[in-house]
């Protein structure tokens, strides 16, 4: 028999790796969706399984919470993690979901920089997520989530902007208004998940 | 003087079983509102007294929380529980006010089947505090409310499907995008209250 | 060499009355920008410096929380209070922003009564974090809140209905919907502060 090197309870830090990846995969495919003109509305079912499995590590980080003595973080800052990774993949899903509910058959381009955008906070959630594990600086991710989120804060008003003052169409600015809300809400929960990171650094500094 | 075989703290679940009835009754009421082809708006009336009903059982429990030094479930699940269910007559009461803010005077069969499926949901709540408050199995109501959640899931899709490929007036637009996501959103919070009990479970196995 | 007669952890009701005052600040400037016909655009600078802020006051009252071994009130509760302040100055935030956004040329009266209410809540706050800090009666505020927001939700209500009824613009009904439930959000989110109080105050009953 070996010995278990590996403390059952660091395997939270492993499943918030594997949340993570599972978003960037998320966000990857977000991306693909929208590069063309006429957005790729299969591509909603993948995302749905992609939000499924995040599903599965959400349940599974949360029995294990409940089902550990001792754990690595607080119990609060482990729960407040796992739901505000599943809330960003939620908000992905929605995007997608919506964007073929509602037959959008043109992207506007600010809805591609926004999802750039998402793209580059999940990165950025990979790697915190990855230091975390290893008791690493974090900090400069939270930073750089902070940042992205006012980026992508930019673009939405600016998308919006644009969105009342071109359309004459009142049921494409509903379909759009919501599509554009939802993208924006994906970058203000990598934010969530910054602002979590940097009480859990503060406390165990 | 006889003694008290119920201690104080166990009038918790007697408050959580009694939320639950009040939200199955404001279910019932939203039903009956949505039965005809027009929605009988004096309903409205009716389950705002329900929600008013709930809203004092809400700070009765909240009260007695941080009264009571031993409690039967943590703290935080008390609370998030009180919370949760406020919220669901919460969705209710809002979906049957803009029924009648808006003046609807036809329901779309959508929007019946989803009320039938949050009737659903509320037994399940009734059934779950039931067994809650006697230590008996709930993670079949659980497992039964995640079920019935993603068949309202799939009732809202297809209502906001035929609503943007049917209707043309995009003010009627409006009024019932916004009634068939509160519909949508009392089945989510039944699931939130699934989701706390499922830890509740996990916790005291 | 000076005692210190203050614990460093009193700091935390200061703060709290810092950020009730300068939401006061905001909720003062947005009546400033909604009391001509024609709204002053360019108070919504303004209001985005005062929401800088209390980000800033949030971010250091949840870094104090995390470095402070003894705190005066529970932690949840602390936590609690500093995103609901925040999130009561983003609800005026964001509704000063779309004003702006939508280049809304024209006040409509019910959003000036709105605002009147917000104005009155957050008086309310700042009395209530003073004698939070003194250890004074606070229910009374909370009991004010209470019956402010109601008022609020009244002539929330009282706006949609007449937005409906007399509006026959689409784009308009979406622009002012938005602006409404901002409005209403805010006053919402000071309830949740209120709530927050009931419960520090019976527990340190």
């Amino acid at each position: 028999m070996r010995f278990r090197l590996i403390p059952k309870e660091e395997r939270f830090f492993d499943d918030f790796v594997g949340m993570a990846e599972q978003i960037r995969v998320g966000a990857g495919l977000l991306q693909e969706m929208v590069a063309p003109d006429q957005p790729i509305w299969d591509k909603a079912d993948e995302i749905k399984e992609v939000e499924h499995k995040c599903d599965f590590l959400t349940h599974s980080v949360i029995q294990r919470l409940h089902k550990t003595f001792v754990t690595p973080l607080d119990r609060e800052d482990i729960h407040a993690l796992a739901r505000s990774l599943d809330d960003v993949i939620d908000a992905i899903d929605d995007s997608a979901a919506v964007l073929r509910l509602y037959k959008i058959d043109h992207v506007r381009q600010e809805a591609r920089d926004q999802v750039r955008v998402i793209v580059a906070c999940t990165d950025q959630l990979v790697s915190a997520m990855k230091a975390l594990g290893k008791k690493m600086e974090i900090s400069g991710c939270a930073v750089e989530i902070n940042r992205l989120e006012n980026e992508a804060d930019r673009i939405h008003q600016a998308a919006l902007r644009r969105l009342f003052e071109e359309e004459r169409d009142p049921i494409a600015i509903i379909k759009w208004k919501e599509i554009l809300d939802f993208l924006e809400l994906a970058t203000d929960r990598c934010e969530d998940i910054a602002n979590v990171l940097e009480g859990v650094v503060i406390k165990h500094a």
